[in-house]
């Protein structure tokens, strides 16, 4: 929401609502040929007989596995992307490289060190600094959220590590997360501040299980303020009962590995448009994953959906009037850094950006369709809907973000959408070791292919204008 | 299984069961007085609204935590222990010491080398050696399972790490881990002995997350006879998939640390019986745990159990006839040794070991109530059940194993107990980083309390000989 608070973003989500209830009566504007509804039905049923964003997922995860961005594993992604896009019959294909700063791990863990000994289970966040050689050891000192550390004197967070145990709250439209990320996002700089040693914070998720969540501290690569370490909801627990006892000293050790400037990039593949092929649809996801897991729900499943969803459209017999774009983005996870390379270079192209949308939500069913749409345009986002209520897809609000990778797009004046996947058990996974593969249901994948298939398609060949501003 | 195979255990199941439900018309023999059935009741209350056993598991878990066997850390559990089980007032505390040899990790981890170059979740078995110093890369040679292994020539084997992918079978009595651990036991030396290089096996557990399993390669803690490590089941699923498509070669790096002989021992507490405080009714559970995790349900919540029901009979207005006493065995993870240690020093008492019951399956409910007893004494395992019945407990088999520390005593003529918990998730957590206290819900550990407290009094309270032969 740090983006495009134009007046579209003022109206509220019930007077929204409201809109798109009236629109029902307005239908008549956004007729569908009965050609067209055919192909939509035709795709949506490709998309969940799909085997082909189930297989570029899995093999994504397999064949290069963890993907950090700037690393040379990134790098690898997008060979590899390029060439399965290619062997798909993509056309188009290309890498816009972009040099990103570059944050690795190297060593973290640490330890309660009295009054009971035992290893705990932590994870560098994105953007640490490293400890002095050997870790810090200090008493730790708690506080229920981030308000409460920012209210503290210095005098009581001196030399202290800072521990932040504030739950994350599991909703299924993740609008838990905006609330729980700001302490991952500052911990650092404002126990540096106050002259803390280092900060501990719980994990930044929603299970009950010995995983740490990563995540940067800032929306930039460049390194923060101090060592910084998310630890597992069990080990926060175990903090938490021993500091109700007494005193506990902790040791932390950090080590990182920076560099100014690495390679990264956006893998862009096209299915060109028959009749305004500058015209640009555009669905994407990102290429990059943290280091834990392999990033198969963060994001190769938005990968294998984006990919899937334009393989099937390019499967029809004549491709839409307007350019179907799927962009791989790169170095998401450390700032959108992707997503800013490429509004940047593709700055002078905006006003052919007809819609665009990203899919970086998991691998769960699609429930609710949201857009950011010119109000003239609520008939379009109704229309749409409808086709895909076979797939269990209600209407929604028109505040849609988006996705990460193209929330700067809506100031620039590009139409988005969401639609908008069910998160309940996203932030089990989300940044863990535990974003494996195996955690994909692929009837539920299928869904999403579907839908976006179906969507982009019909924004492709209808001759819809989606910034249409009056009713 | 190993033990007792006497003509007890040669009568099938099913025949048990018939003579269960022939028994009940003989109920007349298992009268229980009002005075003895009131205590009954009260207990089975006291347990379901107790507070001590679940604040024992908490506490041993956090201000304890990990307890390798051999290590500092069971010292400081037993010597908490004794201390609690004193505040408790329970009677005749002391430890029974024993040394063990001892095995412990510094470093376990492994990574795929090529052809995708990425970590694994893994953790060393116990009783593996090290690595030579900077690990070993080797291709990988998947098996399906240990006969498979077993054989394969020499040929096809040597200079490889061995990979055995068997998964585990989901059950609610457990009966998936004796096919499943088979692997586990004898991967490395078979593996050695066709000359390979080290084994990674499929961990034994039935989650699908990033958790390995460890647990002990043979039922002694000499170190073995090569590197062995489990590998998380994503990563064996990876493995897999990637194996499908070429070679794979994969680095591991094990490094232990062993001593020949470093201290355990039993922790013992009584509650001394009114009439005969010789015989004895034994009810215990093991301190030591595996290192990755806090040992809460292995096995901090059968002490916990133990701890609760013997303290609530303690409550009661007399002791029972009899002395129940709880033991917490000490070395149960590295090859029953607290098991046998107690067996040996206890030897020539267990003509007055009149019950013996260990609680080493988790903090789930008891479903079911299985015994070990004579046959002319199994009116008395209906008698209990029944009185157990208000929990949920049904009737089961006579072919109870006890619980491994109490494993040995049938064939030294104990009669046994084991009220069965639902094992369903109790192989999610077994021997992982994520068996924390959080995971145990109190109402069914008090479940367990309640049962456990009814049956050892029942047996110390009561005139009954377990061992009766002749219906």
């Amino acid at each position: 929401m740090k983006f495009g608070r134009t007046a579209l973003m003022r109206r509220s989500w019930l007077a929204s609502l409201w809109l798109l209830a009236s629109v029902a009566q307005a239908q008549d504007v956004a007729d569908i040929p009965d050609a067209v509804r055919e192909n939509v039905e035709l795709l949506i049923q490709g998309g969940l007989d799909d085997t082909v964003g189930y297989a570029f997922v899995r093999d994504l995860t397999t064949e290069v596995g963890p993907r950090l961005a700037g690393s040379e594993a990134e790098e690898r992604a997008r060979s590899w992307s390029t060439q399965e896009l290619a062997e798909l019959g993509f056309q188009n294909i290309r890498v816009e490289p972009f040099p990103i700063p570059y944050w690795s791990r190297r060593v973290d863990r640490a330890s309660i060190v009295s009054p009971a000994p035992q290893d705990m289970v932590i994870t560098a966040l994105g953007g640490s600094t490293s400890t002095p050689p050997g870790g810090v050891e200090a008493e730790v000192i708690r506080f229920e959220n981030m308000n409460e550390l920012r209210a503290a004197s210095s005098d009581v967070v001196s030399n202290k590590i800072v521990f932040i145990d504030e739950k994350m709250t599991r909703t299924q439209d993740g609008s838990g997360y905006g609330m729980a990320v700001r302490k991952r996002r500052n911990c650092a700089l404002t126990t540096s501040q106050k002259g803390g040693a280092a900060c501990l914070i719980r994990s930044v998720g929603t299970q009950q299980r010995r995983f740490a969540h990563t995540g940067m501290m800032f929306r930039s690569a460049v390194v923060g303020d101090g060592p910084a370490a998310a630890v597992s909801p069990p080990d926060a627990d175990q903090l938490t009962r021993l500091l109700e006892k007494g005193p506990v000293k902790v040791r932390l050790e950090v080590e990182v590995e920076t560099q100014p400037e690495a390679p990264s990039g956006n893998v862009i593949a096209e299915v060109v448009g028959r009749e305004r092929p500058e015209e640009i649809v555009l669905i994407g996801c990102h290429l990059d994953s943290w280091d834990l897991g392999t990033g198969a729900v963060d994001d190769g499943a938005g990968c294998g959906i984006v990919v899937g969803a334009a393989q099937l459209i390019m499967s029809l017999d004549e491709a839409p009037r307007r350019t179907v774009r799927v962009v791989l983005y790169g170095a998401e996870e450390v700032g959108l850094l992707g997503g800013y390379a490429y509004a940047e270079r593709h700055a002078d192209e905006m006003d052919n950006h007809i819609l665009a949308a990203e899919s970086d939500f998991g691998a769960d069913k699609i429930w609710r369709f949201e857009t950011r749409f010119g109000e003239g345009a609520l008939p379009y986002a109704r229309a749409i809907q409808r086709m895909l209520e076979p797939l269990g897809i209600s209407p929604s609000h028109n505040l849609a973000s988006g996705g990460p990778d193209i929330s700067m797009l809506p100031r620039l004046g590009v139409p988005v959408v969401t639609p908008r996947q069910n998160g309940w058990d996203y932030f089990d996974l989300h940044h863990t070791p535990d974003d494996t593969f195996d955690k994909i249901d692929r009837d539920k994948l299928n869904q999403n292919i579907a839908a976006y298939a179906a969507f982009a398609y019909l924004a492709a060949e209808m001759d819809w204008d989606f910034r249409k501003l009056t009713p």
